[in-house]
């Protein structure tokens, strides 16, 4: 850890002292450990500690507190305000796509940005009151069992009410066949795991979410990327000719409201493509996260409610409608399901008991389906709120999707003085005018959507309604 | 979902809830959805729904109650008190290794048996009331903010913590170093998968956690085990040979109380085996989850506190001195930070934020340190009581290990009559009398400890030496 040799113990030491000091592990204030303590640790003698913490009060670094003990002291960088988590401004070009996305989910905890990139929900939608009051009555009442180990499957209750709601979306299944996660993405990197070898190749829609593809990319899995209707999703016959031509080891879609396109795959659809599949004995990991938050009068049907072989993997959470942060997900992944269950236990051991125990108690209470009421009616109205800003403010030839679901504007941007700006370069523009949006670029494993770029349409006020204007400025300035 | 062809719509959709109730999904008591609701949802018509529902009343399944709608009907079978948990009875002869471990968990939450097979904390040694009411005092006071995503590396606060606690370890890193993961399993899969492609050898410690070895498996890596001391660990002997002999691609071992072993790497071993590594440029993942739980009058030091060039990923959790349940753990990956970072969002995308919070709280009061020490004075103490019974209780030739930390003994088992009784056998016999052991099979990727059984031994108790007294006497009985 030290740089360079020093002739005497206690001049390394120092170093490692300031080290600790520079990179925040103390900070201004901070008692340092004792003499005697450090000498412990370190194996040196009492003498060459002390003699450490002299040099560094005797430069400035430390000081020394009768009876107490020796402190940090503050420095001129440590008087001003730091900011609270950092927020790296990167050079896209030098990036990579993965560390776009990356990049664009920090933003998002960055309170100074105008977020329309990363896909949270509304917060203000969320009953994070009514859970987080169950989640601390129940680590009162029930402390035991929340600090225990909840083996895979999960908690049983939890997948009880799970099982319930997914009659709804079409699928009769026993609360025993469903498996819970760490939420969605954990879901479907495990069903990717249960069904694929390294190498293999999956068909997904084009474009998608970029933690699907950062997923498969992560797994040494191959996309193969299969052209997607904006409104009625992956298109049935391009997949029939990849399947004819390609060793497919599996298909991964986002059968209602795939992000970002808002699309919603028609029953008959999903039936053929169940069917397609089976008969090629081709695994289909469908997510339904959003399929709960639809705009229309009732809950679409899942892939999986076609099922007749086991070989639909359903993965879906809890963290666009209910609670990012508790970080509750699932799988009911029909004849893998043993596979998957061990691949859960290796791979995490379990999920957060409190998370599980919480959101199982507001489902059962009836709190989740009325608030799911609200949530929806607000979502379809902020939805089209800002498709007509868009279609206001942007420059004419901008083209729109129209989602039957979710939360997310997938927007395709015009020839402006005879070129397609790049969604990179906007990206950039937009960051310098304090919006964050999602370069269309990180929904494809081949860089097609430089044209596109995606909005979060969640939360609709005054400053949303501004820094949309404000892009479409900035988008006029490429005249 | 049916199994056989109808000739009437209504007598799939019977079945199918006929299903429903069969599996538990409703229950006695359980109000089915309206007829109307139900009509909606499976696109039927009002009088088709109509007709399964009078189907299933004339089975006796469900009954109308007037202004009210269909109720389950409580059956004879349902009458009947039901387990909360199931823990089937395997037949360890026709399970895999892999199975019999998911099965020792599982009998884990059975509260009928008498618990040394899991590695589980005494629960009354954790500060499981303090932790949840920080819990819950956080999910009141700061609700958005518990509700929320996380990114990784994870909540800033708690990495500061870490940092500083691992001065003790002899390490001396930045916060920003450190990345949180969902307990200590999820640390050591990204740290293999940050290091290693699938088909790679990883020389590991023989007997290890049989987690570690699923893991290995499950990530389609090669484990190639080296003698350990049980006392010392690793064989650096040993090691150098199989280095010089196979394409070795990472080391993964646990320095300070293997599990099961409880053996401790004396500091010279641990700055030689990282200098043994290092030459060869091959990564050491290194284990710590016991580290603080050590007998002596000082903390062991980590191996990662002699890396010199950031080739030591260190991993731990809060799971076996804190909260198993709240499933934070976290690893310092040394230069494969930016790697496992995004491993981390690609795979779990983040760790249960309120988790994380309550458990730096936690560390920052200062309980942590002092649960700690009680902690460490009861496991000394409880560990030599179960020594000295298993020394009483068990047939003569019975060796045993002397654990410097942690909470578990590992037996030899001598041999009567002629032959060493099988561990498989014995724990199918322990099962009978109610008690739980672990076989030493599992504890290895080539069942070498046929003769071997492990004991958790972090509660004691007159039960306990009872149990193990029992233990003696089927031990007697192979005779």
């Amino acid at each position: 850890m030290n740089a360079a040799p020093h002739e005497y113990l206690y001049e390394s030491l120092a170093d490692e002292i300031s080290t600790s000091i520079a990179t925040g592990t103390y900070r201004a204030g901070d008692r340092l450990p004792s003499v005697r303590q450090l000498s412990r640790q370190k194996r040196l003698s009492v003498s060459t500690v002390l003699q450490a913490y002299m040099l560094l009060e005797g430069r400035g670094l430390i000081e020394a507190r009768p009876q107490s003990g020796y402190y940090v002291r503050p420095s001129e960088a440590a008087a001003r305000p730091e900011p609270e988590i950092s927020s790296p401004r990167p050079d896209p070009t030098q990036v990579s796509l993965r560390e776009l996305a990356m990049v664009m989910l920090r933003d998002s905890e960055n309170p100074a940005l105008i977020q329309l990139g990363a896909a949270h929900p509304n917060p203000a939608l969320l009953p994070t009151r009514k859970l987080n009051h169950l989640a601390a009555a129940l680590a009162r009442e029930h402390g035991d069992q929340s600090s225990r180990y909840v083996y895979p499957p999960g908690y049983e209750p939890l997948r009880l009410q799970i099982a319930r709601r997914l009659l709804a979306a079409g699928v009769s299944l026993a609360p025993a066949e469903v498996i819970v996660t760490s939420g969605c993405m954990e879901a479907v990197e495990l069903s990717l795991r249960a069904v694929c070898e390294p190498g293999d190749i999956v068909v997904i829609e084009s474009p998608t979410y970029f933690g699907i593809l950062q997923t498969i990319e992560a797994l040494n899995l191959q996309a193969l990327e299969i052209p997607t209707h904006p409104r009625d999703g992956i298109s049935l016959s391009a997949l029939r000719f990849a399947l004819d031509h390609n060793p497919v080891r599996a298909c991964l879609i986002v059968s209602n409201f795939n992000n970002p396109l808002g699309s919603c795959m028609p029953e008959e659809n999903k039936r053929l493509l169940v069917e397609l599949l089976a008969e090629r004995q081709i695994p289909l990991i469908e997510s339904d996260i959003l399929g709960e938050l639809y705009f229309g009068d009732e809950r679409p049907l899942t892939a999986k409610s076609f099922d007749k072989k086991g070989m639909v993997l359903l993965c879906s959470s809890f963290s666009k409608d209910l609670a990012p942060g508790y970080r509750v997900g699932w799988v009911a992944p029909g004849r893998f399901r043993p596979r998957l269950e061990w691949l859960k236990f290796v791979s995490s051991g379990s999920t957060a008991s409190l998370s599980q125990m919480a959101v199982a108690e507001l489902i059962a209470s009836g709190a989740y389906d009325y608030h799911l009421r609200r949530m929806r009616r607000e979502y379809a109205f902020n939805v089209e709120r800002m498709a007509q800003s868009v279609a206001r403010h942007f420059p004419p030839g901008t083209r729109l999707t129209r989602p039957a679901g979710g939360f997310v504007l997938w927007v395709q941007l015009p020839e402006i003085g005879g070129a397609v700006p790049d969604s990179l370069e906007l990206y950039k523009r937009a960051l310098g005018a304090g919006i964050s949006i999602a370069p269309g670029y990180i929904f494809s494993a081949t860089s097609q959507y430089r044209g596109f770029i995606r909005l979060n349409a969640a939360v609709w006020n005054l400053e949303i309604e501004r820094a949309v204007a404000r892009l479409g400025e900035i988008l006029e300035g490429y005249g």
